[in-house]
């Protein structure tokens, strides 16, 4: 029954999704919250850093009095395991068309002290109150169609191990940047992908944190292995994405001293860039 | 005399230079630095905010074990006057190859009460401690010799109005960027230009932050006129540059929604990409 086999599944939607519900945060105090970091979005064993970004993304918009994160600026500071965390925010700056803010992620060590993963700082605004002027000269990325485009599930597994984001997300990768998982590197340091979550949710602006880092690091393509951790990553978030797929498309023009620059970009269906980012990761050499 | 015309005056060193000057801080207390912000590096009458970013990755370098910017974050808050200004900073992790550190300049209101102008958030390390290895695919930005470029000392003006900074830099633009100063803009988004300090000082980390926003907006050259205040901006120091001229390229693809990025590259005399940036900037349709 090819019609059955090829048949959206009943869809999550934005806010009751596998998403959602792993980002959702439990208020302690004011600007204070408790949160459980699911399993679900780990590569190898440590938590993806676009799933925290989100869940610090979050808690800033339910601390600061717009909702929309424009850019967030976060430095990694040590890894995040699955868990117990709290996320502790503090409003810097309140204006009428933007709000700063900062917050932290916080686990803890075995004597229960807090450790810091993650800082952040962020200005939020409203999407919806920018105008519609687009004056872009950046392209979409020249991506095949995705039935022409591969994921973890279509053969020789280009994200292998036990990484388990794997089944939160659609990643369908363009096979022109695939040559890493067949022993052959472009030397290029590109990759693209069509990109959503594995339960249909469409996207909104704190997907859009997820999506700036659930790529494979381009550093494969460049012949390296091994982990490539964010020091600094900061994304800007351009424009509420439209429903469906989205395109993400990285770049890196500098390997050098042990570090590269990874750039993104997020396209959605209609054809608008929603996000841009760049991080400062290590490399092993 | 055209010898003595372009002999080069008395050059200034790292160290001890109108930048150097202009930064120096005075330790109030550990990790407090007070500072009078110079009238020497405004553009109209805002304190520019690379000197700005320059202030404070200074009270990092002190504060923190780490000497060297690597990667430096901003939220600019409220504009900065020349005055009186003071510098807190705060040791988020030190590590044994990278430290992180928070920053905030505050300045006084009329009642004496501290507002904040920026708030960054940096990591740092020791650039020469890195391997020297180099893989960039990036080339140096195609810019005709120095002396075809052109500087506000060079006729119509083009860095026009009352901007003290134009007296503390060496900048010569690209011809091919500077359409907007004769009233025919490109509509390409690009600036190019060398850039130096006007004593003649070699640059170093923290000159690198004033060199990501020193030049004109590539908003001039989109056909937009008047302030574009910066939101978010974020600098990779990659490498300690050499001495000599910088040659700095900046890039606008996406102007949307009354905000525009602007990626900047900055390489040396080398040839080799010393620091990257991009800013998140508002512009006035």
């Amino acid at each position: 029954m090819p019609e059955a086999a090829t048949a959206p599944a009943a869809r999550a939607t934005i806010g009751d999704s596998e998403f959602d519900r792993d980002t959702a945060l439990t208020p302690r105090a004011p600007g204070v919250y408790d949160i459980d970091l699911s399993a679900g979005w780990t590569i190898i064993s440590a938590v993806n850093g676009g799933y925290l970004l989100a869940v610090l993304g979050r808690a800033l918009a339910d601390a600061l009095p717009h909702a929309d994160p424009f850019t967030v600026s976060a430095h990694y500071l040590t890894a995040s395991q699955p868990g117990p965390a709290v996320v502790r925010t503090d409003v810097v700056r309140t204006g009428r068309t933007l709000s700063t803010g900062q917050a932290s992620l916080f686990q803890y060590d075995d004597e229960g002290r807090e450790v810091e993963r993650i800082r952040v700082l962020a200005s939020y605004g409203d999407l919806d109150a920018l105008p519609d002027d687009v004056r872009t000269t950046a392209e979409p990325p020249a991506i095949p169609p995705m039935g022409h485009c591969f994921g973890p599930e279509d053969g020789p597994a280009p994200a292998s191990g036990s990484s388990a984001i794997a089944d939160r997300l659609m990643l369908k990768l363009d096979p022109s940047t695939l040559g890493w998982a067949l022993g052959q590197p472009s030397g290029k340091g590109e990759m693209r992908a069509w990109f959503g979550l594995a339960d249909g949710r469409d996207h909104d602006p704190l997907s859009l944190l997820l999506a700036v880092d659930a790529l494979p690091p381009t550093a494969f393509e460049l012949g390296l292995k091994g982990w490539v951790p964010t020091v600094e990553l900061t994304v800007h978030v351009r424009c509420r994405p439209a429903p469906g797929p989205l395109r993400v498309s990285i770049a890196t023009r500098n390997l050098a001293g042990g570090f590269l620059e990874e750039d993104a970009e997020v396209w959605d269906s209609a054809d608008r860039l929603v996000a841009q980012s760049r991080q400062l990761a290590r490399v092993r050499l």
